[in-house]
């Protein structure tokens, strides 16, 4: 294989029951019988591009180089939304232009994406509901046989990106934050870092709070293990962001939040 | 592997919590450690052919030449049913023989199905309860290595094939059709195609309804998008057949439709 | 590849909607391009090793020699608890040491283990919420590229077992026994092998009956055909152990019985 793209992950909310998933891997197999398939997510909720773009942004970055990544959560399927391919970092992305790919575009300075317009690549016929196999899928069976990306149609200057939300300081003793992600099983992914917070990030005698939903977080824990269980504290999280969450209990049903919710950080 | 059989799919309603699944994996890969495996689906509910029969129908035919597939929903594991290889537009399938081929044995007229008696491939001792990983993984394992399927046992002249049911003209302004599957969201497919409703396949200035449940439907689609959140509707769906959808909705719980429930169309 | 381990197989409790299981085939990936994973489940209840020790302890024996078993159900990650390779079998297992190796460690003689002690082989920076990326999954990409156990830390004596119940004889007449495991279908699996049984394993004019939760079931099939729907009764399962079971039900929740609860057999 050389120098060239064996790696397919896969990335939807298609769900694992039906036949959907399946024939997207079908029609790459047929035309490359050497990928090999991981599938990231298939239980994405269905049409949150919000949940799709941070679980990409996480997984991608794990892979090896050249790896070819088919993200497919695409309420604009049948519409007029752009079909877009792009690298970054080494890595390749096929996807509807929706916002998707917003974590990678962020997350890599050498973002580079086109449009794809050569339909001589797709499945014929063409339904109005299954890009995902007859549109997405050909043209990850095509990159993983090296043709070039401007092949397929002319580099775009820019495609939809989500507004990710960044922790702002309204005040010197308050933050505005945001929940970023959430996990299946409740634990919510803040856009803090360690270092953002006083109590994780520095020798400063000073403490913190966190408000989410109507409570007030005063608990900060370096493990999981340390929280009690019913508790609700803060923890360093493996995406490198700090996390809200419960031993034995789901943060997000206690508190009542989704994606996108904002939290406030008082540094007292 | 030249022209060898290395892709092998998986269709069952094992589910994806025990490890049936994957033992079924191991002992073919103890046969021939060069499989590559794809899931089409563990979720088939229950025992419900029709719907495996359905997916394998859909799934099968977006792989390349020499697939082995390996579809187990076995209801009458343990009993006398006979179990089968066949061979069908160069694909090769394993499975029970309880109808679960009906797609395949009607899509491709090279169906030709053997009957697998020699026991000498077999997994030993065969449990009475697990075939799939006894009986059905290792003539997979077998195939992939190119044994002749006639050397598994004599060629049947035909094995159980459920009735797939086709639209019916009752009379010149009334036709009976059916739902074929439900899918996980809820969309019912139905067995008619765009052409056979006026309203998608001709010019001529008629209408219809579709009556299902005990609903009239009257709102025809191009696209998913086009519904109204809370309408049913149809549209053409991937399969090539006209489905019975609901935006943000499950159209089968909505109507309490399911696989083989028949509907009438009104052709005004 | 020569002699070397290509076959990965995953066993966490990480659920399949969140990118985790993914980020660890990545990793491994980058370590090994070649590698061919096999999910043996991703939806053993959270925290449950009892469940993950028996369906590793199914689902392991079944794979080719040099298989690579990566087990992370894993409790008291973070911890102190330490970090294991071992051998057996011709297979080779990573895992946290709570005992999710037991029935590997029972079954096997040549057992080996190894306390991961070399942080040279992990990912860095090491989470402390998931060593299943940070830890293990690099542990196997290396295991994977014929790196030899002792270099990855010292040889242990002994290493964290669940004590698995066995039948116990405490009357001549009267036999104390357990459940194994529950499958997602609500079938028991007991720790009596049908041999264990008189209506089963011999001759001898004489019946039993099996005293399980507040029922006493006197039903014994050859096969789960046989049984009549609605009806407990014991059969003789894949796993070689006998399994209460329920046509058309759970007798797992008709019974109110979990892994380890222990059930009676009176032999008459």
């Amino acid at each position: 294989m050389g120098n060239s793209s064996r790696i397919v992950t896969l990335l939807t909310d298609f769900g694992l029951r039906d036949h959907y998933v399946a024939s997207m891997k079908g029609v790459m197999l047929s035309l490359n019988p050497d990928l090999h398939f991981v599938d990231i997510s298939h239980l994405i909720p269905p049409q949150d591009i919000f949940t799709a773009a941070f679980t990409l942004g996480q997984a991608a970055p794990c892979f090896p180089l050249r790896t070819i990544h088919l993200a497919v959560v695409d309420p604009g399927v049948g519409t007029a939304r752009k079909a877009l391919v792009a690298s970054a970092g080494g890595h390749y992305f096929v996807a509807p232009d929706n916002g998707i790919l917003s974590y990678i575009s962020s997350a890599f300075e050498d973002f580079s994406v086109y449009e794809i317009t050569s339909d001589h690549y797709f499945r014929k016929p063409i339904s109005s509901t299954f890009h995902g196999r007859d549109v997405f899928a050909p043209i990850a069976g095509w990159l993983s046989k090296d043709i070039p990306l401007r092949q397929l149609g002319p580099q775009l200057e820019n495609c939809v990106r989500l507004k990710i939300p960044r922790p702002t300081k309204l005040r010197d003793t308050l933050m505005q934050a945001a929940v970023l992600a959430v996990d299946q099983f409740g634990n919510l992914v803040t856009n803090l870092k360690p270092e953002d917070l006083p109590v994780y990030g520095s020798s400063e005698i000073r403490t913190c709070r966190v408000l989410a939903g109507k409570r007030e977080i005063t608990s900060f824990r370096r493990t999981f293990g340390e929280g009690k269980p019913g508790e609700l504290f803060l923890v360093p999280g493996s995406s490198g962001y700090l996390e809200i969450v419960m031993r034995e209990g789901s943060a997000a049903a206690e508190l009542g939040l989704k994606p996108g919710a904002p939290i406030g950080v008082v540094l007292a």
